[in-house]
């Protein structure tokens, strides 16, 4: 039997992140976004979709995005680059997708995570709550 | 037939929060967590479950807390007090347990959740996804 298809992984973008200073159109996060669907859009990358937010409260720190997978730790970053960071969060995305609950060693991180990370929360729903619709009634 | 019940709400606690120059033991932390449990133990606080974490990565905003539930938005928090704080922390959780997908009105919201925002994610997984156990076989 083949190996199960490991988890889907959504990498949210902040789509209104305004770089300091920069009073350009498209915003920063929106030209980050961009960056990210084309490199996803020319292939390489399965498992992963890319998904524009409107704020991700983390105004602070242009350009930001989380990622999160069914299972897995959800991860903030912040601090990047709307012309240069969107191979490094893929290069990034791609590790946390190989891992089971994603969690990637420190060390193997890209520096941009490294000293970007914003937050990091435990998986949702927990791995033991089973799947159970009749449970609503 | 009744209102079906509110989806419940976990209330992640960073349990090794340490506050600015404080090096006593147990950390700020872990005393928020033990008030948040009092608390929440004392009653009055249906359908929220209190748990600790090793770490939510903010480390330099303790103490933080993260509030998730099934369909509605994920917040973090930061700079709350593990002395003061249990209180607050809990109307507001409460007020996002009221909503349907945890956007609290931003004047509506205690002003240490205003200020201590650390970031937001989109509920996950998407509401509009099936639950389906026979999708993974």
């Amino acid at each position: 039997m083949a190996e199960p298809a490991p988890e889907p992984v959504t990498l949210y973008v902040c789509a209104t992140c305004r770089a300091a200073g920069d009073t350009a159109e498209p915003r920063a996060g929106a030209r980050l976004l961009a960056a990210l669907q084309d490199a996803v859009g020319a292939g390489g990358h399965a498992g992963i979709t890319v998904a524009g937010v409107e704020c991700l409260s983390v105004c602070k720190r242009p350009c930001t995005v989380a990622v999160a997978s069914q299972g897995r730790w959800t991860y903030v970053y912040g601090d990047l680059d709307a012309a240069e960071s969107a191979r490094t969060i893929l290069e990034g995305v791609g590790l946390y997708a190989s891992t089971p609950d994603g969690i990637v060693p420190w060390k193997a991180r890209p520096q941009e995570f490294r000293k970007g990370v914003v937050a990091r929360i435990p998986p949702f729903p927990p791995l033991a709550a089973p799947c159970l619709p009749d449970a609503a009634e």
